[in-house]
């Protein structure tokens, strides 16, 4: 059972979560309970840091910013015991869960489970302060933001548990975003694949990270809500999922930005003359179009990057003009990337062609389109956002009935 | 060199304590910094404990309340770092710092010194979470409120500093208190033993647990400013102080509070009956006077607690009235306890007659007397405090001359 940030943010809170580990344990079931920092305390604490010291040593960071989750994990411990329940709390170095050496973004690689597992016997529930570990060095590592959730996969996996609960504040993963389309529904069951694209391309209900290791290793997490008790969107592998959607979710991100290189030479080497520098830069390039050459000589280069890179990408362009020997550089951060995700699309034809035609009947121009197998994603102007999701909603079914 | 919460209460102050600690490394010094949490932090980590649970487990305390000392040690070696020093932080689980397993009020038992002094030799500032150890479970301990002096003191031992400097917010150890009496003097230096009386009779500048460690490992202290460069009080062994003053500092303590059995049986036994119980609810008693027997029969029996433990020493002895058999109890806590201390009284007679003279001579009613082999502690009417202190330290010829 993983609590977040707004699931702890306050003593109440902190008790309404123990309530919920207490339905668990009464149901007969041995619990680990995984929590964040209480909401605000890790802002807090990393703006020490970056006050103190604007290039600041990642080792010093993450002993000061793990001590969040300390005290919230101390915390559960005491109400839990409150509650009449053996609780004790765990930090990462007691466990202990060992992770490599790059702090501020450290990954595990072995979890103990010797000693919580005889806690177990004794019906004593574990609660593990999430987000870090111990290096090799014996020094705190964290594992870097939303890493509870990470933490919470990886204990469900190395305890080989019957599943991963995510408390958050809200009821689970929808097919879209509710508060832009009212019509979306909560999905009750829902593959690694899809949630991993949904997670990638802009749904910020679960980590990438921790999707990405409950596939790997099999674990079926469940997101769902600390103040709601019913059941919330199970993520499991794709062979239990029975009646598969052909699209499952909708999903966008608007933190995107357009840059157009003009009438590039189109000869072998110029994507690399391109983008070489900008991953140099450590700047990543998501969606590329390259226009069809109309005299073979000269095309026009399409990507984008997140809008936070947009100024250093185009200085970093700038700087290798004559390298790259491009006409004009143009750019635009009023886009949004929209995405249609489904596993359906495997086995369905005419998916991609029913994004195209309902954007187009809403006379909504597409800029950029890349896809995968069960994902196809669109460049648009942001300030179609909104049309562009409802209208997809209804497009492919997805509509709640009774709202 | 250990900073206390005022003294790293803001980021500002942290920057501050650094720039003594810069100094240091500056002269050549092997430095050990060792750091409280930022004013305030505990007090609050506390309260979210009491509020989470009134009988709490002190393992989970522990846990949480040690944060506040990782967050400031980690920040401190960030702010050394920034101005170019070789720094880093040391939890007490990472030194190890051995304590046993008493929470929330360990003793330590022995600090592993290998790590620390290897980076010595690279140059590297040490920097100390003060307040806690690890325990044999491999659980967090804390030493108990002011347990940072008392880290701080066990450091300079276990590596053989040269000097313990207790960072604070006054500029060192005065003859009595400043705010009392103007003409007050800092001490340049003070025995352990007389510190020791100092702080147990009232000073509240030093723990009384940190100058016992110092003195049974012969630590020199110095109690010095963070905000004022001018040297402090060294608190050092008596053969080291060439001129030594017959007094050397008068204490007071507000917190006692005077109770009377009239007429008890003037029989052997009888303070057991009255004190035994006592010690059983952990109530300590401090001075007690047995006023002489008229009759042989009866006599008058009064001594002090704290004035927090003032009711429940009065109903333990309501409850135990039938054994100890007294006819009437009485109690007032409208009372102070003032102490002269100096070692010279081993050598010097009259000291104790010089108290009672001038005291006679203000108007002031002894209660109680209690005396030490370098101590005076007389209880008399809290209303005459301050009378009584500015008294005595003109009779002692404790006056700043320039005051």
């Amino acid at each position: 059972m993983k609590f977040g940030g707004t699931s702890v943010a306050d003593l109440d809170r902190i008790a309404n979560a123990a309530a919920r580990v207490k339905e668990e344990v009464d149901a007969g079931n041995d619990v680990i309970v995984t929590v964040s920092a209480m909401a605000g305390v890790t802002n807090q604490l990393v703006g020490y840091v970056d006050q103190t010291s604007p290039l600041y040593d990642a080792r010093e960071y993450d002993a000061i910013v793990a001590s969040g989750e300390q005290v919230t994990a101390g915390l559960m411990a005491l109400r839990l015991q409150a509650m009449g329940l053996s609780a004790r709390s765990w930090l990462g170095w007691q466990i202990p869960i060992r992770t490599n050496e790059i702090h501020g973004k450290a990954r595990m690689e072995e979890i103990q489970t010797a000693e919580i597992e005889k806690r177990f016997a004794e019906g004593q529930v574990a609660v593990v302060a999430g987000f870090q570990g111990i290096s090799p060095s014996n020094r705190i590592t964290t594992l870097g933001r939303g890493g509870t959730d990470t933490t919470a996969v990886a204990l469900a996996a190395a305890f080989k548990a019957d599943r991963c609960d995510i408390y958050t504040d809200v009821d689970g993963v929808y097919t879209t975003d509710p508060r832009i389309v009212s019509k979306a529904r909560k999905i009750d069951m829902i593959s690694f694949e899809e949630m991993l694209e949904l997670a990638s391309q802009g749904a910020k209900v679960l980590q990438t990270r921790s999707v990405e290791l409950a596939m790997n290793h099999g674990v079926r997490v469940q997101v769902r809500s600390s103040f709601d008790p019913s059941p919330g969107t199970m993520v499991v592998d794709e062979d239990e999922i029975v009646e598969q959607q052909v699209v499952s979710g909708i999903a966008y991100s608007r933190d995107e930005a357009k840059i157009t290189l003009v009438r590039v030479k189109d000869q072998p080497g110029i994507a690399a003359a391109i983008f070489g520098p900008l991953s140099d830069s450590a700047i990543n390039v998501d969606m590329i179009v390259q226009s069809v050459s109309a005299d073979g000589q000269r095309t026009d280069m399409t990507f984008t990057v997140t809008k936070s890179d947009l100024g250093r990408a185009l200085e970093v362009l700038e700087t290798n003009r004559g390298e790259i020997g491009y006409e004009d550089l143009l750019s635009d951060d009023n886009v949004v990337k929209v995405s249609v995700i489904g596993v359906g699309m495997r086995s369905h034809a005419g998916v991609a062609q029913t994004m195209f035609r309902t954007l187009s009947e809403k006379g909504i121009n597409i800029q950029v389109i890349s896809t995968s197998e069960i994902k196809i994603s669109t460049l648009i102007s942001e300030d179609y956002t909104e049309l562009a999701l409802r209208a997809l909603h209804t497009a492919y079914g997805l509509d709640a009935e009774d709202a």
